[in-house]
């Protein structure tokens, strides 16, 4: 029986002995290897972060203190710790365990979300709380150096600094990447602190003056912490924290926890905010993540052979791939346009663009706000930016596409892949809210390809697009087969035209296929049927009203919110047009949705063409028994 | 004839003697503060940037040369200074000057936004564009201490940090306050620079370097600045610009203009990015606004004396006021409640409760993102947060609202204030977001006030809530008088119930005034109306769907945009009853509007009674031409 199988709480790992704990490490990177290679998962950021959560549960009393990890996909070594492993080998599948922490699975959770740069907020609400409740806890955060690059970071470091006598403990776990290098200013600082060559000399002064302090705060800790900073000073400049008011502890070796735990231990009783900046490897302990440049072990999406690394299923081509070829082509034809991502360089399919054209690509680190704005400049300034984020995290920057965008009809194409359900990563990750909230942005226009070869098309047309911003929005996953249109009427396909005028199916991007499906079913029940793609679902295309206008009922389907998306928008249009033809939304119900498959969930949520035919088929049913649907333009009455 | 009306264009300023250029900065400021006292608007950091905007327009070349202000309220000066005198007249009146840059106007304003700490972000772009075209041009942005707090300003500084040959120049405009003085630790370290006892000598030293100091980037230039850096180093910590990389010079006197063109001028030619720091004093040479510790003068909301600084008109009595008194009454009742501003205590009205609960106040800066997740914070540790907002700025928080707050179904009140049409300010004031991208988050409730009395009524439910967040939104300006119900209906106010059951009325807020109006207008014409407040907006309260199958028409009325809103959802309900009434959605359309006054503008978009009330009866007449009206559940036939 090996040390982890007796974990099943933090309180064990305090009577452990040190060969047992250094045991204990490496049985849990087994352990991780193991099981994440048979379900994917976030790989990288938990190897590297072991030796730390172990220290952090050993000096603090989770969960009367509280840890709270920033991201949350740094959180496996926390789950295991917490009396969850045998949750693993169902990990981030329906009903099993969730990739990130959760308050349904455990108390030792707090906070469940997945956007990054937001633990420091949480930690001075909850430090604030405590300290007016009278409360004696510890609060820490664990945040990355690629989180510290976001703008809600420094918003909170700002505050945390402002009040000396609030105990706050920040853990800066720099593993000089958050999924490729991270950039920056702070990130060149964090990197002179760690690749000077004077470091080892300096971290063993810090080990012996760790080793001899008194207690932190004491007028001889003050002495020799002058001394550390002052060498420091010679080292590497040491004010960014100090300068804001935060004490600073570091760095540390983050994969030697008796150090850590020791820097813990002197942070905890300081009584005021401090950071301890632990320097770890990403992928540490597993030789293939440690070495993979383009960060693939970050988070493998699926089982992978842990001997080679390996993929087991053959990589089915992406949306993601798609768009990534397409804008390579754009930029050999066109010098204006260039491409930003936050920190996502590889995910989202830049990566390319930026190997091919280096001088035009612009990694601005995890800070969405700066990526929509700066795009913004770059367009005064006369060039074409892509802007290439996961729908979910434009969410950050709804102000700037509003305002520094939109406001000022600077052209840009702003690319959402994970659009729509994306399933297994949670609640946070899926991309049901772009449809409705851009909605309401002047200008704006929104394409929705349903394949590849429209993806292709869509994103030419979009950077052709002069005078104001426009977003191109597509799921995870592999591209469905194209599926061709038997005509294209002023922008808008038409894809099936079956029987009579009764059901004018309006089908957003990836929901195309299915409207084919639901197409194909009611055509056997005797219900006429048009499915259209209108592909530029912002603003509505007239044609769409003509055609509403030779139907007895109009459907939309599309793959996000129900309330004020693409339907919605119709709603608008058709009333402002006195068309009276019923319209029946479909979309995602608003509320936060489990983990699980994105194909599940769709059903679940009554999306599958299974559910939508019946729903159509008892619509239309009820429209034949009742009276003329009538209104200020008579739809056609069925022949 | 003075030196002002001679400059017509920037570069006369380079013409002008030492002596005339004293005489300018007089005049501006007479000037301003006779302009403003007579339409109101921007004063107190105007004021504080006459000489600062001389010395940019002698040293830069605008508009080959780009001047971005950050917020845009300091630009007036700017504006005089680009042949804008002549709109002063008429400033944030329809057709006459916009109170922030505006493209519209003039070849010397790039960006028109007033949300605060974007220019860094529009500056990186800009300057990135430039070097890319290979287009010598240099990019100034100024920016306040205030907005150097906003998390934007952090991505924008990491990001420009990383590259070191681009030239791009930040003047720190530090009053040291951005309503009120400004916070955290940002605002520590400015003020130890500004205020530390050896300032003076140092600053003298720094004179002396810099009148003799060769080009910069010389080697003899980086003697200098080190000798310099190291008496600074002794005086107040300096690391914080230079260790993300940026080049510091400073601190300057803000009201020395030769002082500050000989900074600008060495920052113009090092070529890489620097930061100017000058100290100013907001409202400088208007001793009433220098003194106001409320900061009043930051924007006088119209005419007042310019001898004694008294408002022309009594003061009416506003929402602001309504929320301030009673928030403090609550506070007196229950402990737990703590309230949060974004650097506007006095704007928002929580300046009372500030003075009465120092401990459970907390300003943030101007860092809506923080305010926001650090509610949830508190909410997590206890207590229930209170976060007042105007409603357009938490557009900037609302990734923090869906994710940070209602995944996490933290209680907190987040209270809107300059909700709907605001007016005077402009496109980016206006708030006309709230009620449709809200719409979206699972599990917020949203109450909207349509007086005093039920503003306090509203304020106390929604503290009262504990499992979720709540929004409570109210306009800008005088709170009409009490609006008394007929009759609540399970939560819903019902105002007027005349006649037949033809039309349902269903009023948002402050917009059941016009709906009462309306009603008396359709009255007249024989048609029967029902007019509600529904008070919580959000959910659809299913006394409404009640409602609707009993009358023939319903009209949906909200201050706020058309897509997604309060309507929008309004019609989802019903489609999803079953319930086949017509609907007609009355907002406000999608687009940015130009300044004017709130009432003119609600006029212009068909919002006002006379409007609607035309709208409706040809509505109603159409329905009674038609066939019946029917669907799944058929409305009311005329009686």
């Amino acid at each position: 029986m090996g040390v982890l199988e007796k974990v099943t709480e933090p309180s064990h790992l305090r009577a452990l002995s040190e060969q047992e704990l250094t045991d204990l490490a490496r049985e849990i990177r087994d352990f991780l290897v193991a099981k994440v290679s048979r379900t994917g998962g976030h790989l990288g950021p938990n190897l590297g972060i072991v030796e730390l959560t172990l220290a952090l549960h050993r000096v603090f009393d989770s969960p009367h203190d509280r840890i709270l990890f920033d991201v949350g996909h740094q959180a496996y070594v926390h789950k295991i710790l917490t009396g969850r492993q045998g949750g693993f080998d169902v990990l981030r599948q329906r009903g099993g365990l969730s990739g990130y922490p959760s308050r349904a699975e455990s108390e030792h959770d707090l906070i469940e979300n997945s956007h990054a740069s937001t633990s420091l907020s949480y930690a001075d609400g909850l430090a604030k709380a405590y300290r007016l409740r009278g409360e004696d806890r510890h609060v820490v955060a664990v945040i990355g150096d690629g989180a510290l690059t976001g703008g809600m970071a420094w918003e909170a470091l700002n505050n945390i600094a402002s009040v000396k006598d609030r105990p706050l403990i920040i853990v800066v776990n720099d593993n000089g990447r958050s999924y490729t290098p991270t950039v920056g200013g702070i990130a060149d600082h964090l990197n002179a602190l760690r690749t000077d060559p004077r470091y080892e000399r300096v971290l063993d002064l810090v080990k012996r003056s760790l080793s001899r302090a008194p207690l932190v705060g004491s007028p001889l800790y003050d002495v020799l912490h002058g001394i550390k900073r002052g060498l420091k000073d010679v080292m590497a400049p040491q004010g960014l924290f100090e300068d804001l008011g935060l004490k600073y502890v570091g760095p540390i070796d983050g994969h030697d926890r008796p150090q850590i735990e020791q820097a813990l231990d002197q942070a905890k009783g300081f009584g005021g905010p401090v950071i301890v900046h632990c320097v770890t490897r990403k992928g540490n302990g597993y030789e293939i993540a440690e070495q993979d440049e383009a960060d693939c072990f970050h988070s493998p999406s699926g089982a992978f052979d842990p001997l080679t690394g390996t993929p087991v299923a053959a990589p089915a081509l992406k949306w993601t791939n798609v768009f990534r070829d397409e804008l390579v082509e754009i930029g050999r034809e066109r010098s204006d346009v260039v491409a930003i991502t936050a920190a996502m360089r590889h995910p989202t399919g830049l990566d390319a663009f930026a190997d091919e054209f280096p001088d035009r690509f612009f990694d601005v680190g995890i800070a969405e706000q700066h990526a929509v704005t700066s795009a913004a400049g770059l367009a005064l300034g006369g060039l074409h930016p892509v802007v290439a984020i996961y729908s979910t995290f434009l969410n950050r920057a709804f102000d700037q596409m509003l305002m520094d965008v939109a406001l000022h009809r600077c052209a840009g194409t702003y690319v959402l892949d994970r659009a729509g359900v994306t399933g297994e990563d949670g609640p946070s990750h899926n991309g049901m809210w772009d449809l409705s909230i851009l909605q309401v942005v002047p200008g704006l226009r929104i394409a929705a390809p349903r394949d590849g070869a429209r993806l292709r098309e869509l994103l030419r047309e979009a950077v052709a697009v002069q005078d104001g911003p426009t977003v191109l929005r597509f799921p995870k996953g592999a591209v469905p087969a194209d599926l061709p249109a038997v005509e294209r009427q002023d922008g808008v396909d038409v894809l099936v035209r079956e029987g009579e005028h009764d059901v004018l199916l309006v089908c957003v991007g990836a929901m195309a296929q299915t409207g084919v499906d639901v197409a194909a079913r009611l055509t056997e029940q005797g219900i006429g049927v048009t499915v259209v793609d209108p592909r530029w679902v912002k603003p509505v295309n007239p044609v769409l009203l003509d055609l509403a206008r030779t139907h007895r009922l109009v459907v939309s389907v599309e793959d996000s919110g129900r309330v004020g998306g693409c339907g919605a928008a119709l709603g608008v249009a058709l009333a402002d047009a006195g068309i009276t033809v019923p319209l029946q939304v479909k979309g995602i119900e608003q509320r936060f949705l489990d983990h699980d498959s994105r194909a599940a969930l769709l059903a679940e949520l009554g999306l599958g063409a299974q559910d939508l035919a019946r729903d159509i088929v008892e619509r239309v049913a009820r429209i034949d028994d009742a009276p003329l649907v009538t209104g200020d333009h008579d739809p056609l009455p069925r022949s």
